[in-house]
């Protein structure tokens, strides 16, 4: 994920994150691991990305310690990509970019919701409970659902149905699609 | 800023967020927008961005209602670039990315810090002020300043030299360097 030598001159802590997360699919990517989403083939269905693309971004997300690869599957060995504690720490400024789509950039509002799993109120704008107060609240206790005032994009893989009902926040998706 | 047909399918609000900024350059003029820079060289010179590149992304960053274009000058005719109401809502979403950053992508830590301009206290993680409570910070609200840990990258461009010292975030940058 090089990104030219003048960007590199940008000497700052905002240029060093997007050097990281800034192409244009890594943060999706991130996005659909904080879903829940560990396996190849579900990141491959639900982002609707060229195979090739996807391999070097996972590979540049694990080599930037933002994603870690643990086995699923012993034979044939199978990895998932699972958020690294680092990665868990961008939750706050993706939860707040997606926000700020939804308000400006989403004709319609946004079509999910979140909500703390604890009590049920929807976070505020900063990603904290109105109800519990607090910091924001982190994505483990974190519960999305499909926002009622959208109708849901007719869309058939694994991921987008799962997301259709309730869904804790890193709880694996995959399973579930792999039950049915 | 189009992002390929693939991309258009992530109909979710993060992804429309970041079809306006998560070009690679674009999330940079912006934080440069913040700093207070206004003026098509001024961009270009401190972010040694090809200039094709910027024309580009600046009218992006218009179209997409981000930025606005304003006259500072009647004969020739020449416009600057502020932030409109919502491209200023980006400020927490920025900040937040650039304090991840910070913490695990740049060694050494942040080049710039910064604080509440009403009290002085540093911000925390979050944008907001520990010592007056409330929520995040509102941009035009807050001073950077370098960070004394930091030895600062030897950079003679006047948004560089500019951003040596204390700085208000949104005070224009380009009438000091103009003085000069």
């Amino acid at each position: 994920m090089a990104l030219g030598t003048d960007y590199e001159l940008q000497d700052c802590a905002l240029a060093r994150a997007l050097e990281v997360v800034g192409e244009r699919w890594s943060l999706l990517i991130v996005r659909d691991a904080f879903y829940g989403v560990q396996r190849f083939n579900d990141f491959l269905t639900h982002l609707g990305i060229p195979r090739a693309v996807l391999t070097a971004r996972l590979n540049a997300l694990v080599a930037a310690g933002v994603l870690r690869k643990e086995p699923y599957q012993q034979a044939p060995l199978r990895h998932g990509y699972l958020l690294t504690d680092a990665g868990l720490e961008l939750w706050p400024p993706l939860y707040l970019l997606s926000r700020w789509g939804g308000r400006h950039a989403t004709p319609g509002g946004p079509h999910h919701l979140f909500a703390h799993a604890a009590c049920g109120t929807d976070l505020d704008l900063a990603g904290a409970c109105p109800h519990c107060g607090g910091p924001a609240v982190p994505a483990a206790e974190v519960v999305m659902r499909p926002n009622p005032g959208r109708s849901a994009a007719p869309r058939t893989d694994p991921v987008s149905r799962a997301l259709a009902r309730p869904h804790r926040l890193l709880e694996p998706i995959a399973s579930a699609a792999d039950a049915k």
